[in-house]
């Protein structure tokens, strides 16, 4: 560790909690600086300090791990969108890495470097060549010397075995995230079995990202460790979901829902609720625990101090945030004060404000018959061909394979 | 004008719609600024990087108005609040000036220096003491130059009227917003009254900002345009509301409803729903359209959006936002890339996720006879009896004045 | 009286609370007898039994007044809505005149007929010609000596006028609604305004049915009563609502509800509404106090149990009730024998089961604009036409008259 | 068959619907004859005109079985419900089968004779005393001579069994329902288990009513015939839910929820939800067709109204009740008769009038361990224990069975 301070494996050995930060492309495309749709990061080269701010607002909330902003910013993707970006993923990727080792180096962090899944396993590359994808974003972490790295956001197991043995060429610790609930992943492999590939693939942290709200996350993680430990295998478990209820996802998660990406508002977790999150996957042994798409800063603070006493430590930002609520001790009116108490939010049962709206909604997408009748109506006949016939070149490819 | 651009009421005079920007105090608590309770805006000072940030992106998102992050910064407030700061009231006011005009610089805004209503003003203080802590503030927005004054986030139009003399003294425009609903402010003058004693006393742009949602924001804005049309008066009007959806209120706003102000998130409205408001308060001939509490830079970007037409211009920030939606278009699942039109996000009716939470919540507080009951069982008799003595100390006051 | 029974305003004059009876055609829709749209009650002749029946239950409910099941049965109406019945008005009139008055002598109840507003008012017929219609339905309550007259569910005040100046002719006492809510008659004649005028016109009793909830029609008849005071009259005072939750009416009522007739069912008031309804109604001074469409004899029943106290008596159907859930203290299971107590059921807050539908609609018809362009796509222009035709002929009439 | 009316058995194989009646318990408590708690049926001898009513009212809606309402009404359960009934179980029993038989005499109907589960078997009463008491309702069917016997609303399979045996005996078609949900009896039986072990006990017919909600229950029975198949036996199905939505059910049904029995009306199905029920018991194979709980005979109406055309024939009650609404096209107004159609309310998606309510609830009871902490401050310690021995014993003596 170049930066003299203990690395994630020693961390977790030691029985630490470590508290991740939250996702970058929700935050910042709310900010003004990334583009729903094609996601990308260029962001850390045309709006550093956009990024940079983001980071110590998460550094500040608690977080212990910076990862690189490189979301999407492997070669085949950003050219895949339709960028027509004259900034090269290298590039972008580098500069991700100069922003988090700043940061990280302002506190208590250490800095993780980040792979996800890439259009080229969907479209049906070889091994081959995907894993050259892989390797070149290595490359750059390896260049700029992060702490250790994430392979997430995989939808397919085989692919994320693909991203972890590529990873773990290069000495680094590696951790793997898939972006499953508890049915599994796109072909069907169980949780237990994930996470057991990628144990077996080299990962010495396993668990879930993105996708589903903390409630199935963390079940889907004591699915995996449930798996992991049948097999008789060691591992450390990590957690980052989403900030959105989602009780009503199928299995592709959020994506899904008739909300996403741009009205997912009246589902964004309160501090409370990650109150309640923080401790689950705390009694469920999950000891890396962060977040992914909908975090803000003060979701990653309530967090840290949920786990304050399991960890020793309020996170800086707390100096502006009353533990359970109790900065309204100081407020104007009497029955704002009354609500200085942990009893009061922790029941609260919080209106939408929206009473012409339902609670919960019906995911479209495959396998779900009606909304995919409904949407056949909206699409043209030839992506809907186009879609299908990937699907099915998939298919094949993967039982040939 | 320093800074060679058109000043507001230049602006407005040629029909020109000019954007604000969003609330500050709500933006920089989720990223670990500002302490909920006390309100304060030591950051200016403490964290300015953070604050600057956040200018930039309302500047990025179209704001034409960069307000001075002087929020409940008068001394009296500063005090009464218990912060020990050891940072003069002036010196936050200064830098709040400073860091304003920056951004301000960087594109086509203009400066506002901000007063609100004081805690003196509650508790009886004579109209000198009261207007001598508004001419303190005063004093530093006429040293940094700001190029126009807004007093705002008045309950009381009688503090408003003294703030808005103060002001006008200046020479420089001066715009009023009460912090009201339609049934007017604490004593029961109608909004359409208040807007002409407010333009009476010196005011060119009156409106509302803060305490309700964009609905009833521009509701109220329709009953001063009313008054003051009825009275033979001319104005310019200005709004400012919260985004949150907040049809349950009683008159004293949001500040009453349970969810205030740790668990409004299931409230937060939604960019369409911003469509919405801009598009209504245009319609309602209101020409100075901004945000207040809850306003993230992405609300603010989707007004300019639904305007962009009238005002000729897209926002920097568009350049990371297809209209309506047409970012998805290069989604990777087909029944996403459906969702790039505009009756897609136009009709959508949000879940919330939450089956178990109610859509509407019953307001506290004084006058809500039954939560007032409920709450005298959770504060200290103490504090009730103090509150009572003060609030009848008020009354006497204001009826022997 | 033939009965030697007290009559109703001898029991009215006494202070005592009568309590009404359920609306008959919602009740018998459901039961089988009385067809939606038509709503025509010849089920008197065709099927008494069914008849006779609900009249008991209501009277074991606690009624103490059976109304004749004549709603809509004037001709004009029986011919209006092409039922092409055998069977005469004046039979179905008379049956429901026997039957009610066979129950009534079974316990402590009398019997009221009952007129309503006719076609031929909406189609613009003369004073003359509508008043006929209600003296001909009037001549079967005098041949069959019913206790009083009731002229109920009108729209506009001046037709109740004219069936009040008919009914009182007869000597009877005379009770009069209206379907109105707060906003009051389709001309927009106040509340108070239509009472006083009701009681010019002859009503000894006057009050609001149908239309909207128990909340609702309690505050209009609050409003009715503040118009009487001030004219300085005397009335007595009765209210007559839906057993459906309605806050999210326009001025027509449920009828412009998206869910009217056949989807009202998660409207349905608890029992425990009841009480409050019971309750709020007596403290307003209402003292005949019942029910209209979607009231059950259990509904009725709870009116009788909240106000048992101040009526000194529990209704026969009580037996099979334990006051505030107290039967259920011989349940089998614990927990529910836990629900046996009234602080329970006061406070509980029922779910709808139903997570995909939202807790407000948004009404149709005639000054709802939106509601009303979607309603064009669906019906044909012709009958669209035909119906402005009308409304602006019965404009014309009412204005030139 | 006495009546020279096709028998059940006949009708099945023939591959006729056979449709079910409703549960008279709810239906009569809210009509005033039954009490919630001990619900028992001494009415059939105490207001038998309510009952043969109320069975009329089921046959006119289409009904082709008479249940003989004798719920509840073996010795042991009327003992112990504390009832000080002066009248036999026996002449509770007679009464029931006469009413019963003088109602599905004038029409297409035949009559079942039902005994459901006993106190006894829950107090672990032994096999020779639990079918004693099934001997003793059986003796009064066969003297009053019905068509078939039921054996309904069991949570053991065990006794459910037991009382199938008993009834076999008499040379009487026999049906037996369990009220489970997918997850099996108490005892973790799955439903496939109970079906095989019913059928091999005697039953014919097998599935389920009670306790949950159409959709629930048709999967549940897809569960009982999946089974039944993988065991190469044979059977007939029949399903009788609740005419409640309740997808927030634990185990044990909707009595855990916290609005039974009081406060369910938000979640009474409507008409149109019967159509989908009917729709998709048919689809899954089921042909004998009824309800429980909550059902009117508009319920019962719908069944067969979207089962026409399957079953060759209308309902008598459907002279007053248009195909989807088409009633409406007589109403007044125009966009009401624009509510005469299928499409219209087959995709409604009623509100409930209550913003202050959530949609889901959460269940009590034993297992339930938060709702189970709540309910222990609100019982009394004895009870508690009571119970828990009771439990503890049951446990004992069926595991040394």
């Amino acid at each position: 560790m170049t930066s003299g301070k203990k690395g994630i494996i020693e961390r977790l050995n030691a029985g630490e909690v470590v508290i991740g930060d939250g996702g970058f492309v929700f935050a910042l495309e709310k900010r003004g600086y990334v583009k729903a749709g094609p996601w990308t990061p260029e962001a850390t080269v045309t709006h550093p300090e956009a990024v940079r701010q983001l980071h110590r607002e998460f550094l500040r909330a608690g977080s212990n791990v910076m990862q690189t902003f490189t979301f999407y910013a492997s070669d085949d993707k950003l050219e895949n969108r339709g960028q027509n970006l004259k900034i090269s993923g290298a590039k972008i990727n580098e500069a991700a890495c100069d922003l988090a080792r700043e940061v990280a180096s302002e506190g208590d962090a250490i800095v993780a470097g980040g792979v996800c899944q890439t259009p080229s396993y969907l479209s049906c590359k070889s091994e081959i060549e995907v894993k050259a994808i892989f390797k070149k974003q290595l490359e750059v972490f390896l260049k700029k010397n992060v702490d250790f790295l994430i392979a997430e956001y995989f939808e397919h197991v085989e692919e994320a075995e693909w991203a972890v043995q590529v990873l773990k060429a290069s000495g680094k610790p590696v951790a793997a995230c898939m972006c499953i609930g508890p049915d599994g992943d796109m072909h069907g492999v169980s949780p237990g079995d994930c996470a057991v590939r990628l144990v077996k693939a080299g990962a010495q942290i396993v668990g879930i990202n993105c996708h589903f709200d903390p409630e199935t996350c963390v079940k889907t993680v004591k699915l995996m460790k449930e798996g992991v430990e049948k097999a008789r295998l060691k591992a450390h478990y990590m957690v980052q979901p989403l900030a959105f209820h989602t009780p009503d996802c199928s299995c592709q998660g959020f994506i899904d829902l008739p909300e996403f990406p741009f009205a997912l508002e009246p589902r964004i977790l309160t501090r409370w609720d990650m109150h309640t999150y923080a401790r689950e996957a705390y009694k469920a042994g999950i000891r890396f625990i962060g977040g992914c798409c909908g975090f803000e800063p003060y979701h990653i603070r309530a967090i840290a101090e949920e786990l304050a006493t399991e960890r020793g430590i309020l996170p800086p930002a707390s100096e502006k945030h009353g533990m359970w609520g109790s900065g309204l001790e100081m407020h104007t009116k009497p029955w704002v004060r009354a609500r200085a108490r942990r009893d009061y939010w922790e029941h609260i049962a919080p209106a939408s404000g929206r009473p012409k709206c339902p609670s919960l909604s019906t995911p479209e997408g495959w396998g779900v018959t009606k909304g995919h009748a409904e949407l056949m109506q909206h699409k043209e006949a030839t992506s809907s061909q186009e879609i299908k016939h990937l699907m099915e070149m998939q298919k094949k490819a993967k039982s040939s394979a």
